[in-house]
């Protein structure tokens, strides 16, 4: 998505520890004409592809999530993360190991919103090492749900998850997937 | 809003301690298509108000505040919920109680994405005792901007928040107001 590389561009900011900010369009801050824009790409990708729900996880991902749900027109589910281990009720959960934040969390979400009957779309803002990801798609597998695929925001390809993914065969939208990045120059990959 | 009434009716259901389970349509699982509705609703509320900026708390506030955003065509900001009181940078913090969860946090968001230029309009999914909405309205404050006024999905009017606010002369529009709940029984309040 040109836009999105064009974005980072103009708005992102390279921090240190390798971390691409977009708070000031993406998260924390949202701007909601390009939201909208997001949301409209993601369906475009995945049209005719049986979406039945879309899966995120808290905070970050859940405004594209709303989006690419509202443009579609199908529910949009997002996991809670939980500190402990001791989650009760019926809930799939799904261990995470966050590099950003070095905590461990569970991804959690309720069996009464994720079923065999579904084909998810999975969305998020970001994708890294795919921790969080592989998350996600451990809960849709043990509901027994069809993966349609991700759509993911930004994709920073020098850290090897998404190619990770794609290489176990699943499909990976980034709409922007930066190749490496210094203080002074954001390469994207071209495919 | 008629249909945010019909569709707790429907879906709602009353938890020990006075809880209002809504997760099946409007958080942890959200209904896109009503979201939709929802986000025009709150548009044709705060039609012709000057609003600039939509501020909302993690989490889950975004996907209603995002739905709004959209419609409106302003950007929407997140405070996000620090555990702690070492809060560092330029930002803008408020201590919340929560007693929903028992616990204290701060809510914070950068200074760069609230200014004395803004006229904001703050989005929650729920309002019961206020809280969280005057760590908002302090967050607001803190940066001089103007307050149009509050859009709630669901007031619990007799936790009391909504009335307080209203009494200190602030608009406070809420989707649906219950004024009582039993076992067996939801009220809502007729204006």
């Amino acid at each position: 998505m040109q836009r999105m590389e064009e974005m980072i561009l103009a708005n992102g900011k390279v921090l240190p520890g390798g971390i691409l900010k977009v708070g000031s369009f993406l998260n924390q801050q949202i701007d909601s004409v390009f939201l909208r824009e997001i949301g409209e790409e993601i369906a475009r990708l995945y049209e005719g592809c049986g979406v039945t729900k879309i899966l995120t996880i808290e905070s970050s991902g859940i405004a594209i999530a709303a989006a690419a749900g509202i443009v579609m027109g199908v529910p949009v589910v997002f996991a809670k993360k939980h500190k402990t281990s001791n989650v009760d009720g019926a809930v799939y959960a799904a261990p995470v190991h966050s590099f950003t934040h070095g905590i461990d969390y569970q991804a959690v979400v309720s069996t009464d919103y994720l079923t065999a009957q579904d084909t998810v779309l999975i969305v998020d803002d970001f994708l890294a090492s795919g921790n969080a990801l592989r998350g996600l798609l451990y809960l849709c597998e043990q509901a027994g749900a069809q993966v349609a695929g991700m759509a993911i925001a930004v994709e920073k390809c020098f850290q090897g998850g998404g190619d990770e993914l794609r290489a176990r065969g699943l499909r990976v939208e980034s709409l922007a997937m930066v190749e490496s990045m210094t203080d002074t120059e954001i390469t994207f990959r071209r495919s």
